[in-house]
């Protein structure tokens, strides 16, 4: 239909999450039409960050140091670790820039039905930088799903022994459940109304 | 939050029609992590398609080469001339792969609204392509908006005076308005409808 190149674009974007065939048509005729606004532009900074973000040795997070921008930053509390399943995870918890500690980024839960098990993950990682550093607390900050909160509670017992080592000087949290703010009441499952009334609080 | 060559990466991402700054993050997250199948390779077809991609001569298409493989394949018609908004009506045509002719490419639509006049549309070229060569049909192929219409009326009106000159050796058509094959009556609009009955032909 139209040329090798076009056809090879257009394959390439209907790769991406959220593109279909169709709309990757759309996009690749709209980056053809904006070759040096757009086209160009796009393909260096692709090239740019296939070149230079790498995964950070400490944490499991992708930046373009290592270790990264978190973990090197000395203003950040590195006793508190808390623990999200993907970068995109952190990212949100960065957005919302109330933690000031560091994260480890274990890379996706558990699943019995994907056949995924604790050596896929970067626990042993996590587990040896508790047991090697002067953590305090870890926050288990996995997706409130069956598969993340099955990864929290495995999690929690292989810290177990570390835990029960330091007593006091090891703390491990999770995220609390409840409301979320803005949400109405009449349109929240059963299950996140019941956690919320369970751990109500005084005001 | 994240290092600048990300944020880069997922500001032109968000460009693209079809993606949100939401669904940019995604992508970018998604390619980033699989660096091999999927950003290099598409950094490099992009970078690929910038380099070679040009506008066709003759009708204004996009392809590798010039005159486009519609323009230079010698089986094709050049008798017959199909208007088009776009490239991609072009590409949508070819999919269905029941026009033999060649195409011209006007890139829009008349609009007083957005302040496009013919100057603004590839539309002297055509008219020039009509007087001078062998042409015997041009199918106005615009869309079948108000703006498409006047477009097309307008095309029809340039042309008149070569259509009188040349007698039958120059006919003027429109693609046939009326029920889409597929399509149910009861979710048509009246304007369809009615094109329809008007339209009717003998079984």
């Amino acid at each position: 239909m139209s040329s090798p190149e076009i056809e090879r674009l257009i394959q390439m974007l209907a790769k991406l999450p959220g593109l279909g065939p169709r709309s990757a048509r759309r996009a690749a005729l709209y980056l053809i039409k904006r070759r040096d606004s757009l086209l160009d532009p796009l393909a260096s900074a692709m090239a740019q960050a296939a070149r230079s973000v790498t995964t950070c040795g400490v944490c499991g997070n992708l930046d373009a140091t290592d270790p990264c921008g978190v973990c090197a930053d000395a203003r950040r509390d590195r006793g508190q670790v808390c623990v999200v399943e993907d970068v995109a995870d952190l990212w949100a918890l960065e957005r919302a820039a109330s933690f000031k500690g560091t994260y480890h980024v274990i890379g996706g839960t558990l699943s019995a039905l994907d056949g995924r098990g604790p050596e896929d993950l970067n626990i042993a990682a996590l587990v040896s930088r508790v047991a090697a550093g002067d953590v305090t607390e870890v926050i288990l900050a996995t997706s409130a799903t069956v598969d993340g909160q099955t990864t929290a509670h495995y999690i929690s017992d292989r810290l177990e022994d570390l835990a029960a080592e330091k007593g006091a000087g090891l703390n491990i949290t999770r995220l609390a459940h409840g409301v979320p703010v803005g949400g109405e009441l009449d349109y929240l499952d059963d299950g996140t109304l019941s956690a919320a009334l369970k751990a109500r609080r005084p005001v």
